[in-house]
């Protein structure tokens, strides 16, 4: 329809990178966009910490599971939910406790995950590419610890960029239907059916024939690993979402 | 630095429409850039519903808090943090009971906001403004019992689309040195200094002399409506975080 839309349709997670560093400009132009993402009533409950320190790299790509490309990826930055600004901000004018409650929790995890959308978006318009990071919920307390984050502030992804030296096959969605309803929610459970169909083909492809798998079973097996620990971690930084 | 982050850095919220429709093709752009988006797992772990029903737009804007433009916007969508598709995908292999905790609480949100920064970016793309609707937290049961929300779904924000009507200045963010760090999380005072004082300057201008307020003491001011009632909400629909 257009060329961001196009930009936007032709986004695949790069999880390999050349050795060409991403420069400053470029990091800048990066970070400007995330900053100027909408954020809850100008909160900004957010930061990004952008990790230099190869050292630091490499502890951080070990807890996420052992991803390499989070040691080798030119700019690795960790988004972070972060009400400790706002809190410091509001407290030059009131007592009243800042508290990490359910509706902050989500204003600042919201808040985070747009200014980094706006920031992959804008890697991938300078002809880079970008991978977000979950593994780093696998051992949150230790990477907390690592970055210094202070209390009401938690890292809720990381982020790779740099130039892609990979063409991964486009990852197909679930049809538009399972995920659009009109004016009421609806299940349509024959659009996961249909689904099912499309990423064993693609898981096929993608791995030359070894894998047999379908959406469905994939969600499945996601179920067997659900980070439990996530609930006493977040207590434990002061968010009590309550 | 290049046309698209051009656009991200013109991005201001969009309150005022024209009557001009969204094209049934401009829609569906929109929501095939939102499902490009990444996505824990490739878990989609999101729905979005479309409002065309004028009374049921009427009824969100009210508990929106009287936000006229949910009435009136040509396009509104209800981005929701959805578990209920996963569950029933994943339930077709495993007996394992999906729980709303607060590692899937926290991937269902940042897919729904992921995917609804897509859709902002596309709409701006096409000419079209945009805002965000948190408002929606104000009246969460509601909102859900309308929608015909199931258990493991939640509205996160809602969102208006549309042809702008208003040129609304551009609101500055804070100092990047307030939202980024290198290696390791550091508080930075004065960059709220500076930041206050870019606010009153910016509330001066946008009010014509009428606001005398700053940065913190907006966010002092927000401290004083923190919809306690969300715990209890999420819990209802299914979400233990824990």
């Amino acid at each position: 329809m257009n060329e961001v839309i196009d930009l936007l349709l032709r986004h695949r997670s790069i999880r390999k990178f050349t050795s060409e560093p991403v420069t400053a400009e470029q990091r800048t132009a990066i970070l400007r966009a995330a900053q100027a993402a909408s954020t809850s009533s100008n909160m900004q409950a957010y930061s990004v910490i952008h990790v230099t320190n190869q050292a630091l790299k490499n502890q951080l790509a070990e807890l996420a599971g052992g991803q390499a490309y989070v040691s080798e990826c030119p700019l690795f930055l960790v988004w972070c939910a972060d009400l400790h600004r706002f809190a410091a901000a509001a407290g030059r004018h009131t007592d009243a406790p800042i508290t990490g409650n359910a509706e902050h929790f989500i204003i600042a995890t919201v808040d985070a995950a747009l200014a980094a959308q706006n920031a992959a978006v804008a890697a991938e318009s300078l002809g880079l590419g970008a991978v977000y990071i979950g593994g780093l919920r696998n051992k949150p307390a230790e990477v907390s610890e690592l970055l210094g984050l202070p209390q009401l502030v938690y890292p809720v992804f990381g982020m790779c960029i740099g130039m892609p030296d990979q063409e991964p096959l486009l990852r197909p969605r679930l049809p538009l239907e399972a995920v659009y309803h009109e004016n009421r929610y609806t299940d349509n459970p024959v659009a996961i059916d249909v689904y099912d169909e499309t990423i064993r083909d693609y898981m096929d492809r993608r791995t030359g024939g070894k894998a047999d798998t379908t959406w469905s079973k994939e969600m499945a097996a996601k179920t067997q690993r659900p980070r439990k620990h996530m609930k006493a971690f977040l207590q434990g930084q002061g968010f009590e979402i309550e």
